[in-house]
């Protein structure tokens, strides 16, 4: 039972565990996160500790769903629960990254044909402006050859995290994305218009004329507040 | 209490700010705003007032929501509420064109590849003929760098007025566009067949071949009646 | 009362008006339809009247807006309920095509920018594959000069059932299409797939290469039967 | 009554037929399937023997609708009811593939585009990379002219499954595709994500850049676990 020798960082708040099953739900339906992907945020309580569904499909997380880990990905109780064998993405996105406190994976459709194609991805809308300065793009290869292209294990976590590195968002080839957030309300600000601005500028780019980017001085507060979570987890939340 | 010295203008129906809310539900519905975006009209009373909802998503505004602003976007009784931050764009707006009635400022998604390519926008289709003579494309760096690409003042709302001019529709590089008309109905109207004209022109620019624009005299009558309220409102109001 | 003078064909079977009302219904659901477009069908007692709705959006339209019209396009008992300006599309078809028992005309999204380019729509789809022979294209400005593009009367009508010929489709130069089938189940049919092609074609034109067309003798059956009926009426009734 | 003298393999668990008509309603919410389309399963206590619902739209399949058929796609039991024109893709699907347990048709509408171009459809995502190999494309023609370039009897079924070699997915000239699996839920992750894949692939083509294709040494482990089916099947059964 090593899994027990784990100590829990304690009790979390009703309110931020439905944040973050809002989360899951707003990017599901919004078409960010297919039937896998997930979010997790940091324990309030304590840095060394993430939260993260149980292996299930974002549309169906629940309060319930959720554990506890360490950044090594080492669940703290898992009580026989399927976990995400990509759950090392979260916890090396931590470890590398001390402001960061919500973390997404995604498939995010308009994404991979970027990824594949070495086109950068820069925000052309203020509403990406997150992306004024592009974002890496992590080539799971360089760190050997990998069934699936998955994610599985802590050394390729911390790989990506490396491609990462001060970024908001790395594109992963042929698989999807890694955001991260210092919270949840803004990391799936960040997923949802990474994949809206993907949309607009491939359409942008058929047009075959020099593009205006988002300059990075006309970048928003990073600060700003996330007006939009009312709307987005009211209707996410309606059916569950 | 400087908001409390500017007087209202007055009560106004019930079924007119049914159909401002019901603005916001439609454009909602159809993906022209997303969780940000507004839409306002001029006070039926006093042409120096105009009415708009407090900050909230569009899909949320209710006939609670609605507030009442001077020309100068100053509110007639804030009650603490929280206020869009580019209600300037209205403000200026409705100073500008005495003969608008009712504003629009959206996210439109298929306008923003138009608006970082300078590739034009014009109509292509009967039903975005008000588009036959193309818009005008607002660069919001002329008046000085801003963060977000936000219009959050007065001189910066009136520069965009400027750049409308006489035109139903001008486009906000890397933001969205302002959609001006006589009456609420049009508004929405030339809100949403400006993104689906914008759709289908990029669409038809990808085969490479002249294109036949509507042309100036083919415009549909500018008075013409928008018979499209009843099923845009019916749908956009059913959860309501 | 000069409409009373024209003599009604007699009652209809409701189920004849229920495929009638469904059609409209399931064009509207798939985004064939907008708030405007129309379908009819010829009276099945006397082929010199048609059954349209008043106006009204299709989504809306119900047993109760069905009104009868002669191929002038009169009405049978105006009862002062208000006409599509555009019925006249439908009068000079069935006038021009004894063939043909039902008319749908349509602002079909991606039929547009055919309509503007030249670029042929012709089937790549087996289901599409009444396009085997292209479609041609209606250019009002022939019949002189039009606001809004629009058939308002019996002459511009029949200028568009020339331009259609002995097809099932002719495409209308920035505005739409005018389908035709000896059926409404069919008509339907023909008016879906004429928009699905388009989007597929689209796509295939945007790949430069050699595109295979459905070859002509290898269309479909034109009497096949139209088995996708049932579900297109089902879940296009579910909330009526 | 030539029928009956094909002697059933026996009663199928409940739990099986369900997921089977899963399977159809998870292909037609995500759209994969249009009105027509079809998913079987090979008979688990008689491989001569398949399940095939009778000719009804997928949306709309239930369990009373599955059927039994052999491998000449002759039924064991008609009890009248109309057949699927096309089930001899299935007979000879599993006729000519003894590892094959479960095998969709579909009229995948971005395949279409591929399926008349010869643009190779190769997997660009990891989800896709039972694609990693590409697919080959089944040219009907080749076995002489069809009306509506169906395939109907056992000859062009034979030819089809010829083309389809070993592999997982082949698409039909101007018709679809044929996609084959070990058991029902890889069936529908290889029709969905065939989908997903030409839409993303079509895009990152149009970008014009060279492509990086999911390596055949990178796919995934064919008999990984397709946890995805519980949202699938959760949200496609909501509504029967």
């Amino acid at each position: 039972m090593a899994d027990t020798s784990i100590p829990s960082a304690g009790p979390v708040d009703a309110a931020i565990i439905e944040d973050l099953v809002a989360a899951s739900r707003i990017l599901a339906q919004h078409g960010v996160l297919d039937a896998w992907g997930h979010v997790s945020i940091r324990h309030p309580k304590n840095p060394e500790r993430y939260l993260l569904s149980r292996a299930r499909a974002p549309a169906l997380v629940s309060a319930e769903d959720i554990m506890e880990f360490d950044l090594n990905s080492d669940p703290v109780d898992q009580q026989g629960r399927r976990m995400f064998l990509e759950r090392y993405i979260h916890g090396e996105a931590y470890r590398a990254r001390p402001d960061v406190n919500a973390v997404v994976h995604s498939h995010s459709p308009t994404v991979i044909p970027f990824s594949v194609t070495g086109q950068p991805l820069k925000a052309i809308s203020h509403i990406a402006s997150f992306l004024a300065n592009g974002c890496p793009c992590f080539e799971i290869r360089d760190v050997g050859l990998t069934q699936g292209l998955l994610v599985t294990n802590n050394k390729q976590g911390a790989a990506l995290a490396k491609t990462l590195g001060d970024n908001p968002v790395a594109l992963m080839r042929g698989h999807g994305n890694l955001v991260v957030a210092p919270d949840i309300q803004r990391a799936v600000h960040r997923a949802l218009y990474t994949e809206v601005n993907a949309r607009q500028l491939a359409t942008a780019l058929s047009f075959n004329r020099p593009i205006t980017y988002v300059a990075p001085d006309e970048a928003s507060d990073p600060k700003r507040l996330i007006d939009s979570w009312e709307v987005w987890k009211t209707q996410a939340m309606k059916d569950a």
